[in-house]
């Protein structure tokens, strides 16, 4: 077992460790700083605000955007995702969204759905989780006014096959915004929002971009703004003599007070991203998965979901291990092994319908984050082994 | 000047300094738990679910609600305004607030007002910033379905009388639900959920109750939830076999990760509130008002806000200074003295309009926090009186 007797592979649900620097921004923020940006001509309300701009050039820099402006800080990636779906779509408008999609968009539309008339297609996917382009193309439709793809799945790992599906967007549905959710690749990988011909690109603060929990991003292509509603309204610091929310951005969706303590610890995650590099990031990523891949498909009774070719995912595996159910082979591995992963229905439940596993209780979730290291995937591939021979009474050569 | 060459007197946008136990709530959270609360059976996702649940459980002790369940985490005091305004109101419903209400109440009004077909009626106040309650009688109708009071203003610190405005909305309005904004009231002073007939209390979780920022917070009376649509859907971590926002508390209202780091924060802040009692806060934040208006009152040239009586108001003081103009004045209390003060129009344009500050670039605002000394309030008084005397050339005994 792991020395610290934790090894934590839950970073799809939210990275940890966070680099050293995060913690100090955070505690440095509250106990030194501690105001609210955006509304003070003091000296430390200034400082706050350049806090906030950083946080703000950083993930824009990040991302390759000319104007830093066009990201939105949010509460989380669902919150995100929400002012991406709610602010674009009125009654009786037509969505596309895929199977592949997490709960944080498919909920929302199912909301808009059942109370306002808005009319939603869901591409299915095949059995590794990769959206079929085929249907794709029939669902889009000239009056489509949002198309919602998953760029990494949450379940499967699966990478869509993005600027492929945003070019069917853009031949069939002249009027349709693209939101691509990237909760499950920022940071784990190369992104630009000049790469992809995007309008709305959504993440939470705290995955890979190794920012502390409270924080979210949305990406809004210049000129989109006149088409988004906000979601949230309220005081911005800004027109303050006026009742009616402010038009520039980003507080046009920015109101109340932010999470500054956490945008603190956002700019020096992204910081340790950029220092590391994603690419880099994205190759350690990709060990990982080939150790864990191989070792994994190798032991009896273990089924692995999502594409074989670790290329065509990002560091997060489902699996399930027969005769265990998912979530007591989960408290077993804590309990025995230190190893701490997801269990059960991964907010995600299409995905789990496309790879079977809807109705039998879900998969175990294994997911790496940049601190995870080939020795804890070779723990993880022993202790599972272990369980395997003592359960299915099956000799396996160790 | 103060030893730390810094008093902050802007704890009405947010607290600081925070208890030490908040800080090392914080850090804590992130270095030894880190996971998200409410989805793994892990021994750290456990704990993490009893951060939360602890967070959840001592607000609903503060303010003597029977089920925690029915208070809802949000980012922050805006969030739960606007889930409480824009989750409640359908398209041509009536809704009644007053000018007393901070742009993060009449934002969202508006928006409704300008896009749904809503109809705002927005009661005046007098030069005090108190409700006009024969106004509040005639603007409240039976058909109308949702009245937002505000507590304590932000620019005045005036009181409202909530007790006896909600029974003008019983009586009238049997289908209204009566929201109360508490962002300067919860945690300054007693505040029970059973003192009142209230449906919908929103506040932040970074003001008075000492938690770190992107924490916010609504109680919702048992049985209002059937009437209050979500803002935000998404993943839940319960029922994830549909893709149908569940319609238990607090799943309902709480998608996406919480900000389980500033939870950790606020069930310490809540801890030191509970501790102290809010009766013992109210009576420091009296006896430190009482000396603010007596000593300010005297300066040549000053002009103060509000209700003379510190009974009818909590910490927060506005004022002008002829000749100098609010920044003006707030930019030489920090640079010279140390004072850290709010300027401008402080994002309640009625109220401001209300004391005759709208047109002329607001008030400088002052307010105070459990950590305020008297001998700061001194330090205040006396270099206002030096800044009057040198500007103004009015010689004043000292």
């Amino acid at each position: 077992m792991m020395e610290s007797n934790r090894v934590y592979l839950d970073n799809a649900a939210t990275t940890w460790p966070k680099p050293e620097s995060v913690y100090r921004a955070v505690d440095q923020y509250q106990r030194e700083l501690g105001c609210s940006p955006g509304r003070g001509v003091y000296r430390h309300a200034t400082r706050a605000d350049q806090v906030v701009a950083q946080a703000r050039d950083r993930v824009a820099q990040l991302l390759e955007a000319e104007d830093s402006r066009q990201f939105i800080f949010a509460f989380n990636g669902s919150d995100a995702l929400n002012l991406a779906i709610r602010g674009s779509l009125r009654p009786g408008d037509h969505a596309v969204t895929t199977a592949a999609d997490h709960n944080s968009v498919l909920r929302p539309l199912r909301f808009l759905e059942e109370t306002q008339g808005v009319a939603v297609d869901r591409v299915p996917c095949d059995a590794a989780g990769r959206v079929d382009a085929a249907a794709f193309a029939q669902a889009v439709q000239a009056k489509t006014r949002l198309v919602a793809i998953n760029h990494a799945s949450n379940v499967t790992g699966t990478l869509q096959d993005v600027p492929r599906l945003i070019e069917i967007v853009r031949r069939q549905a002249p009027d349709a915004l693209v939101l691509v959710d990237a909760a499950q690749s920022l940071g784990h990988l190369p992104l630009s929002v000049r790469q992809w011909d995007v309008d709305l690109l959504a993440a939470p603060g705290h995955k890979g971009l190794l920012g502390p929990m409270g924080t979210g991003l949305l990406y809004i292509r210049p000129g989109v703004e006149d088409r988004l509603a906000p979601l949230r309204l309220g005081g911005t610091g800004s027109q303050s003599n006026e009742d009616r929310q402010p038009a520039m951005l980003p507080d046009k969706y920015e109101p109340g007070n932010h999470n500054a303590v956490g945008l603190a610890g956002l700019a020096a995650g992204v910081a340790w991203v950029e220092e590391r590099t994603p690419a880099a990031l994205r190759r350690h990523e990709l060990a990982l998965l080939t150790a864990l891949l191989e070792g994994l498909g190798g032991i009896p009774g273990l089924t692995l979901y999502g594409p074989h070719d670790p290329a065509q995912r990002v560091g997060v595996i489902s699996f399930r291990m027969e005769p265990f159910e998912p979530h007591e082979l989960a408290t077993l591995l804590d309990l025995r092994f230190g190893i701490q992963v997801r269990s059960g229905i991964h907010c995600a439940p299409r995905m789990h319908a496309a790879i079977g596993t809807l109705e039998k209780g879900g998969t175990v979730r294994i997911s790496t984050g940049p601190f995870t290291t080939p020795a804890e995937v070779e723990h993880v591939v022993e202790s599972l082994r272990q369980l395997s021979r003592e359960r299915g009474g099956i000799a396996v050569p160790v």
